[in-house]
Formats: structure tokens, C-alpha cells, sequence
């Protein structure tokens, strides 16, 4: 049995053709499973490259507080993946009832170690730890989530920083499907400081007219209908309908909600109809196989550019 | 001869009527002179109530790098102005041959200074300093200009931060002519670190549907026609027309131009063609007399803030 998620370098990455639909008419599907399948190639063959000119392997530092299940298999996985691109993955899993000096004592302990060049704390804490604290409190260099404030405002005014990996991983696709985006109307649907915010600042750096729609937006339906490029990030499932949908757009869907099946399993659906959206659109993102993918590719990338920082690379 | 920058304790500020039009059928005028003095006023007694509790008067530190006439006029009148709210103002001014490392070296001796709660560093510096780097070498808590990358941050994650002066000024007079603003439709004209990105997530932050409007953007006209609020900041002059404007819309020119009049002398215009827009908008800013005297008012407030998160205040 081969294992889907390891690299495979002769993955083909999906190419639009000129007029952005397949050949049933419908509108193309972005492939982000074969993409971040070719970034994580690329990016193993880069850690090697950078071990051999500076003899440093690049390591993140996951940490995980308490039992959330989700959060379990998440970690795990980054941790495997990081593993896997040849870089140094290490893993603190600490009990529910760790304290915040105990968490902000670790904090202080990865900023300081040499081996480590990024740091992930994984969200949502327990509510007895300040999660804003605690995220302040990675050194801007190793805070490979990129959501302190100093990456944050570093974002926000142009500067070269580490970007939440999320709206990167959409920036990267929607690069690789449209080239340039300078001048293409964007509107981001959720403003969240994890993927809304961050999205509409990098649209706004690629030369996009940029708006943002949110739970007081009066008519999000008629701004969605002006927008070149649609992204979607509200955890509502299927809230974005076909006729949303302004006919060509590229749709970017980083909705994941898990609904139970017939069968008595679940399976995971986005915030975008994606069955009514692709008879508009000319390219979407679908759930599963879309963003999700590329959200650990992008962590990969920010620890490898964070170890590239460190080493003046 | 009275000096029409001082605060006058009985100053009125401008209220709009229900319909937010004047007597003469026209768009209200913001009286932004009226209402800086009124809120330089209010700082001056909370600068003396503060100091009664804690026994510490704020202090606000300018600096100014080299000889630019226009530089010199505005240190100058911050200076003052400090002074006069009862703050301890202190002005380094040196000259154009300053380098990196001496500019670098006394912000270091600022940030360690007790009696300095408030920095400001005059921009533009000259071309062989690093602007980006001198900003962000100001120590957040004293960053009153609200530039650096901390604050931007905090703004960006709608955090408690300081936020810079002219965006604010902007919001407070957006604020008191029409309260809240949650899920009015606002297009911010302009995309600069100083006034459009800080300006946009300060009305994203109050539940507004925020749109950014810059040179890439194809149809602004057709934005503009759209919005409940338009800030504009652009520094062409007289670019907003007329028929860009919404009925009834609020209208906020942060746009300075000086042009040269018949008789030798020079006025200052704005970004928005003010007598066509009036005829349109139910509330406007004039140039001058808008937002300009907001940016000062908005410095002293934020010098008081910086004193006052320094005490725990």
C-alpha cells in the first residue's frame, strides 16, 4: 500500500487550459493536493541543498497542550511531515493542566535553542493560557504560524516576514492558476486573524482591489458577484451558492466541516457549494484535496525560510 | 491677536443635523479644527489628572533629521502643541550628515529614558538612513506615531496597541457624526502604510465592509458609487469628483496639496473636489481644516496613552 501523503515527485501539477474550463464545460479543479505534494518535494530537495552549503538541518518544535483529539492528529502529522522534507522534528506534548508560566518557560527555552528554527503552538489552548500571550511570546524569527504581531504588522506593511501558512498556501495556488493578480478584484469572505485578515493583506500586497465581507456585511451575495477571485474562510458549510458566483472567477475554499454520511462515517465539505459553483467558475478549490493540503506544505516552507533567516541564507 | 491654535474650552463642535445636510441643502461641513481643539482641551485636564494620581507628567520626544522646511514646520508645531497640553516636549533636531548609527544610537538612549513616554521621528529621513529600521527601533510602548511593526500588528489583530494618527483622527470624527458604524459600506481610497492600511483595519475592526482602492484598481468610480464612507488619501488633488459619490454618503479627505494662487500665495486643495462633492455627500471634510488638525490632537492623545500604559493606568 503506497502512502498518499508521501512525496511524489512525478506528481503532475494541473495546468488550466486557455479559457479556464475542462473539457465537461465545468469549471477547472485546483489540485492542492498534487501541488503541495510537488511543494514538499521541491522543499526536501532544498533542506538538502542547504544542509550541504551550511551544514545546519533545519528544525521546528511543535507543541501541543492537553487532549483535543483533532488537534492530536494535526500535530502528528506536522511533526511527519517535517520528518519526512529531512528536517529535525520535535514534539512537546504537555497536559491539559500545564500552566501558562510552565508553557511561556518552553516558549524560552525553543527561542534559545540553536537547533530550532521554528515553533508551532497548536490552537485552540486550554482556556486557562492566554493564547495571544503565549503566541507573543515565540520569537518573531521562529514563529513559523506567523501570527504574532510582529509578522502580522510585518505583513501588513509590506515587510518580509513568515505568513500564516493558510492564506500563503491559497496565495500560492491562485499564483500558480492566474500569474499575476495585479489589478483582479478579490473579496475575502471571513475576517478572522488565522486566514481572512492575512489573505486580504497579501491580495492587497499582489496589486488586488481587496474587500472584506463578514457577519455585518449587508449584502455579501452582490460583492461576491464582482469578484475575479472569491476566498471563502467562514466554517459555514455551503454558504457560498452558485450564483454568488461571478462567471470565470477563480474560487478558493478554505471551509472544512466534517458532516456524518449514510453509512455512519463523516466526510468533510467546504463553505463554497461546490457542485453549483463549479457550473461558474472557471477554476475552484475542492474539500478535501484543496487548501487543507497545502496549510502543512506552507509550515514546511515558513520553517525552511525561517532556518534560511537564521543562517543568512 | 488670539492664536487660533490654542484650545478654546468653548468651542463648539459641529453637530449634523437628522438628515445630515446643512440649512443651505448642501453636505455638512466636519469642522475638524473645532473638534481637535475640543479634544486638545480634554487631554490638557487628563494630562493634569494624571499627573495628580501618579505624579508623572507624559513627555514626547521629536526628532527631526536634516533641514526640510516642511519637517521643520510640522516638529515645530508638535512641539508646541505638546507643550501647551501641560506635557513635557523635547525636540532633538540634527543635521543632514546624521548617520544611521547616531540616529539608531540616541532612540536607543530615548527608549531607556523614564521621563520619554512618546517618540516620534520625523519622516522622511534622509536616503542614507533606513527608515524601516529606525521606525522599528522605537520601543513599541513609545511608538506614537504608531508605525513600527509591533503596533501594526496589534492594529491587524484588532489588539489594544497604538494606532497612528492620522487613521485615528479619521475614526473619531467618523465616530461622533455617526456613531456606530458596524456594517456600513467603506472604501478606502489610497493603500499606504501611513493612512490607507492602518485606516482600512481600523474601520474593519468596527464592523464596516471595508474595500482599499489604489493605483491598480480598474473602476474606483464605481467603488466609491458604493460606499457609506469614503476616505480618501492619494495626494491627487481634486481626484474625487462629484458623481463618484454616494447620496448621503461621509466623506473624508485626508489629501494636502499646495497650489499656488493669483495673488502669489499658495492654498492647500484636497484629494476630493470639494464643491462638486458637497452637493452629494451628507458630510464632507474640508481642506483645510478636516482631518488635518486631527493628526496632532491624535499625537498628544496618543502620547497621553503611551504615559498611561507605562503607569498601568
Amino acid at each position: 500500500m503506497t502512502d498518499p501523503s508521501a512525496p511524489q515527485m512525478t506528481a503532475p501539477v494541473s495546468h488550466p487550459e486557455q479559457d479556464g474550463r475542462g473539457q465537461d464545460g465545468r469549471g477547472q479543479i485546483i489540485d492542492g493536493k498534487a501541488f503541495a505534494r510537488n511543494l514538499t518535494a521541491t522543499i526536501a530537495r532544498e533542506v538538502e541543498i542547504f544542509h550541504d552549503r551550511h551544514g545546519i538541518t533545519p528544525g521546528l518544535a511543535v507543541v501541543l497542550v492537553g487532549n483535543d483529539p483533532a488537534s492530536e492528529v494535526y500535530v502528528r502529522n506536522k511533526a511527519l511531515q517535517t520528518h519526512r522534507t529531512g528536517m529535525l522534528s520535535f514534539m512537546h506534548m504537555l497536559p491539559e493542566s500545564t500552566s501558562q508560566a510552565q508553557l511561556l518557560n518552553l516558549i524560552d527555552r525553543l527561542n534559545r535553542d540553536p537547533e530550532i528554527h521554528g515553533i508551532l503552538v497548536q490552537l485552540p489552548l486550554p482556556k486557562h493560557i492566554d493564547a495571544t500571550l503565549v503566541t507573543n511570546a515565540i520569537d518573531p524569527r521562529k514563529d513559523v504560524d506567523g501570527l504574532g504581531e510582529v509578522n502580522a504588522g510585518r505583513l501588513s506593511l509590506g515587510l518580509e516576514g513568515i505568513v500564516p501558512c493558510t492564506p500563503l498556501g491559497c496565495l500560492l495556488l491562485l499564483r500558480h492558476e492566474l500569474g499575476s493578480l495585479r489589478g483582479l478584484d478579490a473579496l475575502v469572505i471571513g475576517a478572522s486573524n488565522l486566514v481572512g485578515k492575512p489573505m486580504a493583506q497579501l491580495l492587497l500586497n499582489e496589486g488586488c482591489t481587496v474587500s472584506i465581507a463578514h457577519i455585518d456585511t449587508r449584502d455579501t451575495p452582490a460583492l461576491a458577484r464582482r469578484a475575479d477571485i472569491l476566498v471563502v474562510a467562514t466554517g459555514h458549510r455551503g454558504l457560498v451558492r452558485g450564483d454568488w458566483i461571478k462567471p470565470g472567477a477563480t474560487v478558493i475554499d478554505v471551509g472544512i466541516t466534517r458532516i456524518p454520511t449514510e453509512g455512519g462515517k463523516t466526510r468533510l465539505v467546504g463553505d463554497v457549494a461546490f457542485d453549483e459553483a463549479r457550473h461558474v467558475a472557471a477554476r475552484i478549490t475542492p474539500v478535501p484535496g484543496g487548501v487543507g493540503p497545502m496549510t502543512i506544505a506552507c509550515l514546511l516552507r515558513n520553517t525552511l525560510t525561517a532556518a534560511r533567516l537564521c543562517a543568512g541564507d
